[in-house]
């Protein structure tokens, strides 16, 4: 099984999974949002995970499953919280429906996402149900820390790194983690699994930030600078103001309040220079890649097995988009 | 055991459960919406059944939790949808702090009355997971259709009988269910608590909105005509317009226009007693309440275990507050 089949195998069950869903007003936004995609890449890992144990996955699918409705609801809700207009290139949902339908249907795909993962199987139902618990908790956590902190003007790094943990990495943990316990791995194995996850979610998040200020802008799609226009605390912004001293701090101050964008993004990206972000976070990628990649050694599996995720991993080193 | 001594039973243990939750900003709303009350009127009725078949009811304290956090949960995200500023006398989340603290607060509480339910006896687990899933969308449904049915201008009487059941009654019938499931009732007794919860909830609301119209407003405890001062569409009025001819119909539409109250209120109820809308919908509550009793009689257990619920159901038809 490679990444890739596991993501093919995905969006089929996706598609027949929204095919079942009863027609009702409750269900419409629950499948706009669902089809408009994305890369099913936390499902995928689930299936990739347990193909690594059993070469039929079958009982990981609804689990699987499981994790992208949740995923999918997180985005509907932190849109309506965000006020975002647009997600992977469409209207949200409170745009195009309305803000009441929104909230409505995410609760709908929570419980959904719930009903999907009851139906794993009996030997693991409560495992797998208590680090979904914990997992869904945690990324509402890291949502409200990512909003108390949009309006915090003192959080260090280390605060930072623990929001997307939170946020984001902790469910890529659980969708490894999920697969190695329905393919009834041992607790260490499953726990070096999650792991895994966590350390790669993190590595993947601080590379969108890098990416935005220091990619390539003709293979990002985009151009750059769109977190600094935008004043976003990004893990570059927030190590910025911890290195810089007294004057380049004025200048700084001065910059994000500047409505110029061209010259906001130029002036931080000079400071960014100044200040060797640049190289500080490819560390700090690589740091958290090879955490991952200790704990996915440290796993009871022949390494032809762990090919697809070491793959996966090394991707996100090179990856310029 | 009593309801008062469940209901007592179960403010204690939704104090204790608030103690342990871990102090943070999700949490604080969650502890407000709490602690401000409520009767506890479906976790004592967990409790309850439970007790109609052990004397230890232990067991059913943390499923019977997870029920009033859920049912929490869907007063707070409906106060977001209704825009209501008040809930039990006391500000709503959304007014107390803000909208996207209550969006996200009641996504966490839907999520810890799952990790509650999960604490369920293993015996019962997932026969418990399963009802609470398919009553938690059917809820959310019931929400959808009162939403819908609002921007209406075409709902009869059996929509709105299938909306409340839907939104309100489901709960009851679950909370009665998942206490017999934990006392091992018989499936068929389990479903005979079911729909006993279910039709005593359809003659509650019903009873609800006849009291807004018909109740002693020195027991009421505020003025009547509430309801049709707000324009709600009660059972009363849908019932109204199926039985209207044209000429008082066309009386009704003048009165819903009128911005004086008083003189609305007024010519609405006089409308309703010309009709018999009184007397229909005391019927109406009396043969809920019998469907309810009909279910409750044939539980296989002694007469004297039914008393309580009985006596619940009995102060229904009396209630005039």
């Amino acid at each position: 099984m490679t990444l890739d089949s596991c993501r093919a195998a995905m969006e089929e069950a996706v598609t027949r999974y929204l095919r079942q869903l009863p027609d009702n007003t409750l269900n419409e936004p629950v499948r706009y949002v669902m089809a408009i995609g994305g890369k099913r890449m936390r499902p995928a890992l689930t299936l990739l995970a347990a193909g690594m144990y059993r070469s039929d996955v079958s009982e990981a699918v609804k689990p699987a499953l499981a994790l992208e409705v949740f995923h999918n609801f997180t985005l509907l809700h932190d849109d309506i919280m965000d006020k975002a207009p647009i997600r992977r290139g469409q209207p949200t949902v409170h745009e195009k429906w309305n803000q009441n339908a929104a909230i409505l249907s995410g609760d709908a795909m929570l419980i959904h996402a719930y009903a999907l993962m009851c139906e794993a199987p009996a030997h693991c139902l409560s495992t797998l149900l208590a680090l979904f618990n914990q997992t869904a908790l945690q990324v509402c956590e890291g949502q409200q820390l990512d909003m108390d902190y949009e309006l915090s003007d003192h959080v260090d790094h280390d605060q930072y790194i623990g929001m997307i943990t939170l946020k984001t990495s902790v469910l890529l943990g659980c969708a490894l983690q999920t697969g190695a316990v329905i393919g009834q791995a041992s607790p260490e194995d499953a726990e070096h699994f999650y792991q895994t996850g966590v350390d790669l979610g993190i590595a993947f998040q601080l590379m969108d930030d890098y990416l935005d200020a220091f990619g390539d802008p003709a293979k990002v799609g985009k151009r750059l600078g769109g977190d600094i226009a935008a004043g976003k605390k990004t893990y570059l912004l927030i190590r910025t103001k911890e290195l810089c001293n007294a004057a380049q701090r004025q200048k700084l101050d001065a910059l994000l309040q500047d409505t110029n964008q061209e010259r906001r993004i130029a002036g931080v990206l000079a400071l960014y220079g100044e200040l060797g972000i640049q190289h500080e976070t490819e560390q700090l990628v690589k740091h958290y890649h090879d955490l991952a990649m200790d704990h996915l050694h440290a796993i009871s599996l022949p390494g032809e097995k762990k090919q697809p995720l070491i793959a996966l991993a090394d991707q996100l080193l090179v990856r310029q988009y």
